[in-house]
This record gives C-alpha cells, structure tokens and sequence, in this order.
C-alpha cells in the first residue's frame, strides 16, 4: 500500500542542494585537501555578536518573542523596510506594502500563488534559479524558458514572444543567481514596461541586493508611482545579516496583493519566527556599516574569483556577481558527471548548469555554477589551482 | 493597473483570526472589564524560563542555530520524536518517518500538496479547522464536508458515501479544534480501514494531543506495522512548549512521501527555524514533567467551563475538551452578528461557527467556538457572569 501522490508533485526534481551533499557520502577528503564547498549561498559564519546578544536577549526577557505575531509580520519591521527602501529607492513605499515571509523562498511561492494557478505560465530567464522551476512544477503552472546569451542578461523582446493569454509573471533575479550578473537598469525599465502593457507581474528577486557592486539604486522602478500594479520585489535577510538558519524574507507589493498573501501566510505560516524578525530589525538599525564591510569582502572574492579564472585553461567566467560565478567548462565531461568527479577527484562541490536549465538546453553540460562567497581569497586561489591540477 | 490574481486565491475566504481581530478596532474596554479573548489557541505566557535560556545560550554560542539545516529537520529532532512516538504509541516509528516544518499549518500544506492537486478531492468532517479548508481552497482541491452529529464524532459509513475516484484524504483532527472532542480509538481504526481499502490517505492531526484527558495511546494505528502507505500524522511544538512564536511542526509518514514533502519544503521553507528546533528539542528531553503539569491546569480549565455552562441560560456545550469548547446559542442572532455584539457589549471575543462551516451548513449560525485554555479558571467564571448579564 503506498499514500496517493499527486502527479505535479512526483514530476518535480528532488532538491538540487540536497541531491548534490549526497554525493559527498563515501567520499573521503585526506587531511591536506579538504572539501572546497562551493555549491551553496550561505553564509558559514554566525551573525555579529552584538545581534547574537539581541536574540539572546529576546529569548530571555522578551515574551511575544515566543507568541503568534500578525500574518504578514511585525509592523516595526515592516515600517523599517518601507523606510530605508523608500530612501534607497527614491519611491514611496509604505509598510503596508511589505510582507514579511520565512525566507525570501516563501515569498516567491506565496506572490505566485497570488497570481496563478494550475495551468498558468511564468517566464523565467535561462539559467534559472531551481527552486522557482520546482514551485511551478508542483503547482502544476508552467515555466516557459527565455534564454539569455553569452552575457546572461535576458531580452525584453524575447520576452515578448513567449507571452500568451495564460502568461502570469515574468521572474527576474538581480543579481543573479545562478549567472552572477547585475542587470542594467534599463533591463529592468525595459520588462516593467512589458510587464504592465501585458497586464502581467513582474517579479524582481533582489535577495542579493546587498553585495551589487554599482551605487546608488539598481533600478528606478519604486520612483515610479505606477510601480503598484506591477512589480513585486522579493527579498533575503538571510545573506546581508547572516540570518539562514531563522528564515526571514519579505515582500513588496500593493496592498491589494499583500491581502491575497496574507492567505497564503495564514495556512503555509500563521507568522514569521518572532526571533528571526527581531533579529532582521536589529540588523537594520544596527549594521548598516557591517553590512557595507561585507561587501566589500565579497567584491574583492568577486575581482579574486575574475583574476583567478581569467588564464585557467579550460575554464571561462561568464558571469561573475553577488554570491555566483557562473562558468563554461570545455572538458568535454557532461557537467552532472563532472560535478562528481570534482567532488572525488578534486575535493571540490560545485554544482551543474544542468540545475539551472530544462533539459534539453545545449548549454547545460557545459556550465557550472561556483557559489565563490562562502570561501576568502585564500580559498579561491586553492580553487584555481585544484581545477588546473586536476585537468592536468 | 492591478497585478493578476489566482481565481482560486480570490475565491478563499481571509483568514478568519485576523478578521476578528479587526472586530476589536475601535471598541473601548472600561477598565473594570477588560477583553475577554477566547478567539485563538495560543498560549499567553513564554515558554519556562529553562527553555528560555537554551534558546538563549544557543543563540550567543551556537553558530550552527543561525545557518541552514536539513530540509526535513534536525536529525536529532527527528530521533526524538521517533523514539517517544514509538512509546508512546507502542508501535515503530524511524526517525527517517519524521520530518519538522515552520509548524503545523505548514505541514498541513506540505503534506496535501504531495497527495493531491487541482480538481482532486478531500473529507473534512464538519465542524472543520478553517485553515484545512483555506488550503484546499486555494490549491484548487475540492473539500468535501463530512457533517458530524450532535456528538461532533464523525462517522466512517458516512465518510464511505462521500468517496469518490478524485478522493485522495480523509482528514481528522483529534483532540479537535474547533470541536474539543477526543474522537474514540474505535473511530480512528474504522478511518484507517476506510482510508486503506480505497487506498486514500488517512491524516490525523494531533496538535492537541498533550492535553488528551485520557491516559495511554489516544489509538492504535502506529502498533499496525501496515500504518504506512495510509495514516500520516501531523503534531505542533507550539502549544505544549509555548513556541508559537517559533513554528515548529511535524509529520510522521512514510520514507517516500517524505521525499517528495523535501520537495516542497525546499521551496516553501528551505529548513525550519534552527533556534526552534533547539527548542522543541530541549522541551521534549527535559519538560515532561512540566508539561504534564500544563495539561492538568488544562483539565481544570476544562472542568471550570463544563461547570460554569451546566446551567448558563441560553448556552450548550456540544464538545469540551484541548484548547476548545463547541457550543450551541439560542438566542436567536446569528453567530456572526453575535460575535461583533459580544466584543462590544460583553467584552468577550469568540469566533462564530460560520468560520468552521460550509455556508449553507445550517448549525453554523448557532454555534460558537470558545478558545477557553488561554484564560484560567476566575477568566471562565468571568465569562458565563459576562454572557448571563449580556443575556438578561
């Protein structure tokens, strides 16, 4: 006797991040090359300690920290993220077009829920980001690939072509993951105004947000006041604050749609962890200039990670940004079988391009993506030199 | 411009404790006669100060309770509840069986989301848990009701009638909310022949289960080695731990529906929270005995309400028992209208039986459900005085 299984679900691919730490049972890394892991973006070390003590201190002393709090998440933090975004931005944004969600993830299958159903189709650039390819899977909508070219930087005109009656949402994510790239401001102007003559939603994913090498905005869709309607932008405390373990992600969109997600929240959450948002809060208000620190690190990884692979044989950048080098390999050895044998051969987990593309796209054994944030400089130039020894 | 919006998200009614919180804007509560707030099951006081300090301890000195876990859980979570399941139950449960969620809604979701998609059927008995039903509702499924009698103890021959060939899931909730019933062993084993020969899914969620006024295993279903491939069972660490605020739940099913709940909670959840999984943890090896001592002021609470409603003039209990009391109203106003009236003329705030029915379900607009666990004993006394004196 074996429970029912719902179709749409078994169709779905198993967790790629979990599929790839299995191939790493049996593998024994002798002393002198331990694991170069490079396969997912999360931060290794815990937050600073003065955010440390501020969940400490709320576990201890802080009551509603323990108690259900509302749906869409604690209004200090929601008016937080309005305000520094209304700043950041050059827009209005009020509180009560933030939602505050368990981890940017749940923020991207709660406004999808909002806006399509079974049947419905998204467009998301090539190469994507797993998760939203198995969210629409399992929901049984349809993921319609726009391919991006040498630059990884995807085409509003082609964009054009793939939208139907049954087109919902195009999905953007800058920077991105897995390609590494920032996307021009003008890109983004360029699907907003797609997106809103097609009556669709555009949704930017700005998980990354914090590490975009350029100042200032990255777009100028929030000084838009038509941006209502339109676009939803997602985002991660989890990476700026180190904050992965507690999920913590929020949404901004119009009130409107924020309601339909206040649904979604109620069944999937009922609320956010009260330490997680507590922890998020104290973040904004306090480690701005940490933050600023963080990325500094990061670019310099991101101008390690260019130099390092710029004369590797074999290997070439084409993206490089945020958490991600998203790289071609000309080894001639199809990238999911070279992703293992690295893990054997080389002590080094990084994860195939075919995660990130339907199947049958040529360009998916060839690609690799290197989640270079997790390891320093130190660590990149040991990366470089275990690929070029390897292929020797 | 307004953004898309899921027909089937439009068509899912709000989330119930959110509207009746709205009830209270606006209304003033004198001094002498505070709220009265008996909508929600939540516990109102933190957690014991032990648990706190785990909590705390591991936020300062535990770098693992900031950064990403398992999908599924921490495996020692997962041990835990195997292993006192297994006691508890008398049966075989591995940790393997087991998986942790951003608490029980969510597994809720998670695990209709692998049995069923849109069009597909499912057995709610009614007086049902309106989340069970918000879920349904937006995925598209379909929730058949499955009207309970006077006992509120739901009936497999009925639910045999309702079987259809898109049914995929029998749900019960025991001890119930909103019913406050413990439904017998007997009716569970006669669900779970029901849902093994048609090859559906027979869900039992148990978030209740700790304040169970009997003693022993509330069934037998775990002692059948055939329990597999047709019972799962869901659990909260929220009401026995006061961690509402930190959303822990669980599943107990078999290996392969777990694979595919991976699947989902990668996308909805990535991993629970760590710090409430340290707490669950914590609570499970060292608050048996505290919690033990809950479940007796539960009981007491519980007596104090079927006492203080034996002759109150207009009010029956139909089911008294968990957090929950299910009662019946003569007075003649419907529910809904009933419950705004309390807020402001009796200061009492409960959630009328239309928010647990199919609209056109005739008992709704009489029955009332009262949360009674969040006050004590003096907060019931105070209550039927309020309801007797709004009465006369």
């Amino acid at each position: 006797m074996t429970l029912p299984l719902n179709p749409a679900m078994a169709a779905t691919f198993a967790p790629p991040v979990m599929e790839a730490r299995r191939w790493l049972e049996g593998v024994s890394f002798p002393p002198g090359r331990p694991l170069l892991n490079v396969s997912q973006a999360a931060p290794v070390e815990p937050p600073p300690e003065g955010l440390r003590r501020a969940l400490a201190e709320a576990a201890l002393n802080d009551p509603a920290a323990h108690l259900y709090g509302p749906v869409l998440g604690l209004p200090d933090l929601r008016t937080e993220v309005a305000s520094q975004w209304s700043a950041a931005y050059g827009g209005t944004i009020a509180p009560e077009e933030v939602a505050i969600t368990q981890g940017c993830n749940q923020a991207f299958c709660a406004i999808l829920a909002t806006l399509a159903g079974a049947g419905d189709e998204v467009i998301l650039p090539t190469p994507w980001y797993f998760n939203h390819k198995m969210w629409l899977d399992m929901q049984g909508m349809k993921a319609v690939p726009l391919p991006t070219g040498e630059d990884l930087i995807p085409q509003a005109e082609a964009a054009l072509r793939l939208i139907t009656p049954r087109t919902r949402a195009i999905v953007l994510v800058s920077p991105n993951n897995p390609g590494g790239v920032e996307y021009p401001a003008e890109t983004l102007r360029a699907f907003f105004e797609l997106a809103r003559t097609h009556g669709i939603a555009l949704i930017v994913d700005e998980t990354y947000r914090d590490f975009d090498a350029r100042s200032g905005a990255p777009h100028d869709l929030f000084a838009d006041p038509d941006w209502r309607g339109t676009l939803v932008q997602l985002y991660s405390f989890s990476k700026a604050y180190r904050l992965t373990g507690h999920r913590v992600g929020a949404i901004v969109a119009d009130r409107a749609q924020l309601a339909e997600v206040e649904k979604f929240q109620d069944c999937v959450a009922i609320c956010p962890s009260q330490l997680g948002q507590i922890g998020a809060l104290w973040g904004m208000r306090n480690l701005s200039q940490w933050v600023a620190g963080e990325r500094d690190e990061i670019l310099a990884r991101r101008a390690a990670m260019n130099g390092a692979f710029a004369d590797l044989p074999g290997w070439r950048i084409l993206g490089c940004g945020a958490y991600f080098a998203y790289v071609e390999q000309t080894s001639g050895i199809p990238s999911p079988e070279l992703a293992k044998r690295l893990v054997r051969e080389a002590g080094v987990l990084m994860l195939p391009g075919t995660m990130f593309m339907p199947e049958d796209d040529p360009r998916a054994a060839r690609q690799m993506r290197i989640a270079f944030a997790n390891v320093d400089r130190d660590g990149i130039a040991n990366l470089a030199r275990r690929l070029t020894s390897w292929r020797s």
